[in-house]
């Protein structure tokens, strides 16, 4: 009978209106109910993703949709350059190894900011690259990467840029065509607010042109299969998306984009007015998820756990090397500066339990302050 | 305001409990609720799959978890054999030559069923073949293979045996272990009665350590990752398929399987009774989806579209070289005989109204006589 709040950077919570539209009866997917909703939201997407490039859908992880951009672009032995600088820009790696590219990793510290003037240089130094791979939001240290700078470098050098914009997209600006990004990845269940198990992906003309030269084994992933939906779609979650993006356009893109942004500052105020210290940057990009150090001699694990058994509010630990470190509280998607309220309090009676100093009881009309000033004061 | 009755081969109709077991809230995929659904359908799967193996979820069509069987046990240049007769069949050919394997393709004709001593013959031909990819029932004609006497061909000689039971799993028996088939293959859609998006396969143990020596490059349909669930998994799939399995094994595998053999008794002798030819198989084996020959000179497509727009009645026509010419009614999963009723009439008014000549007013008294049959007679 304990009530439950999620705060975790994905999956996120869901809108009853995404419930609903996901509750049934179950249609087939080459009928007209089906194909109805389909059209639908393929037609709204592109204002999503700002762009007018093809969107594709993969009923898999947001990380299915990586690796398609991998398989669909490059052949083995093909040279791509990474720019990681976390466990999702690792990834990008991983799954470049995985189909035996020659990978030049440009390989950040795990909270760092990617460099674009390094992906530059380190492009340059390369030579003859077939893509790009970035994070946008790198959700394990909560950076979000300027890669509208790094789409600058790109432009005009070899290569295309493929971006991971699994957590960020709908949360904060992402110009796809503007900015010149040609292959954009993302997944239903982070600021999409819908359950995962969806991926989406945007693909440019000059990207389409590669993939059929591209010479990786694939099939399911195939970019080309996806466009002709042969194979059988996620039904519900697609139905759930379109709910969600009907949801996300009514309010207003931009409009989403500055609630995420007041969310961001709420979560870092609320924090600071405990004593903590942020583990992501301290500015206006930060609106996906919020990284917090835990105060030395405490245990993150124990401190998520903590928040969950005595409070309900599910967040979010470290991943790899940062495990134990840090405690990450999202705040994309169907989230309002109450959960982050409820979260920030959670987390302060958590470490009191836990024996560390904190300043008691301020945090959260900090982060309503933070929340409700203007934005662009 | 039509009323729908969904009687295609998958996506299948969805228990009302399945319904609300994914209707949320949503949960986090690391967090002790989810934790718990997943242990508990772990624990209960392999009653499904009459087997001891290990079980893998994947969020991804069928389709998906086709591919990683043969990725996963695979390299470039390795042969296999994949015997075919119908649409997905073909597809493991398709899949194989994507990974650049040595196919050899004991292939018939679309609605033959498989010759398992042929199978036999082609694999002492073959020599050295790694695995031996077929399918159990294949939706594009209604037949279902003799997968036992397939496997019994298989043992002893050289290649592991790969079934596709993505429509079969459920529906007519499959004994995973007792037959000595090392990976099945399966989905949520089907007789599993949960949305599509949800894959399945079991592994056996040599499976599991050929897969450590395949070099095809795959990612996130490695059986590795799928087995640590390293990807964000499809919660609420998964969160149906285990109300699914509760309402399953409730009624008994063998009850069920039963069920299925008499609803399609009671299809066959519906479409007989109204003087149509069957395409699949006129025998008990043929549980899983009835295909009828449209005669000749009507279009089966109009006739499909006639059964929805003027009956609420959604059937599947025919895949590929089929189409047009069947009409395929599926009973798997969540369906009781007077959906098939329901189907065969809305047919036989659709027939008529095409200028059909067909006996009128007696297909649903036979089927439902035919359904009422001992099984056992």
């Amino acid at each position: 009978m304990q009530k439950r709040y999620l705060v975790t950077p994905g999956p996120t919570p869901v809108p009853p209106e995404v419930w609903r539209a996901m509750s049934g009866p179950m249609v087939h997917h080459r009928g007209p109910d089906f194909q109805e909703v389909l059209g639908r939201v393929l037609a709204r997407l592109p204002a999503v993703f700002q762009t007018e490039n093809d969107i594709l859908f993969f009923a898999s992880s947001g990380t299915g949709a990586m690796e398609a951009a991998v398989a669909n672009l490059c052949s083995p032995g093909d040279r791509v350059l990474v720019a990681s600088a976390g466990y999702f820009g690792e990834r990008w790696a991983a799954i470049a190894s995985a189909y035996r590219l020659e990978v030049e990793h440009l390989r950040y510290r795990w909270g760092e900011l990617l460099q674009p003037d390094e992906v530059g240089e380190r492009l340059d130094a390369a030579g003859d690259t077939r893509a790009v791979y970035v994070t946008h939001s790198e959700t394990s240290t909560g950076v979000v990467n300027d890669v509208q700078a790094i789409a600058e470098q790109v432009a005009g050098r070899d290569g295309l840029l493929v971006v991971d914009a699994v957590s960020s997209l709908g949360a904060v600006p992402l110009e796809t065509d503007a900015w010149g990004i040609d292959v954009v990845v993302s997944g239903s269940q982070k600021a999409l607010m819908t359950p995962p198990g969806l991926a989406l992906c945007s693909v440019s003309a000059r990207a389409w042109e590669l993939s059929t030269a591209a010479l990786s084994p694939r099939y399911a992933l195939d970019w080309g299969r996806a466009k002709s939906l042969a194979q059988t779609p996620a039904v519900t979650l697609v139905q759930g998306l379109d709910a969600a993006v009907d949801l996300l356009l009514a309010r207003g893109l931009r409009a989403h984009h500055e609630h995420h942004l007041r969310l961001g500052r709420a979560a870092r105020a609320g924090a600071k007015a405990m004593g903590l210290e942020l583990f992501s940057p301290d500015d206006d990009r930060s609106a996906v998820v919020t990284a917090i150090r835990v105060p030395e001699g405490i245990d993150g694990v124990a401190v998520v756990r903590a928040m969950r058994d005595r409070s309900g509010v599910t967040a979010a630990g470290g991943q790899g090397e940062l495990k134990g470190r840090i405690v990450r509280i999202g705040h994309i998607g169907y989230v309002d500066v109450w959960d982050v309220v409820a979260a920030l309090a959670a987390l302060e009676l958590a470490l009191v339990a836990a024996g560390a100093e904190v300043e008691r009881g301020i945090a959260t009309a900090a982060a309503l302050d933070a929340f409700n000033e203007a934005v662009h004061a």
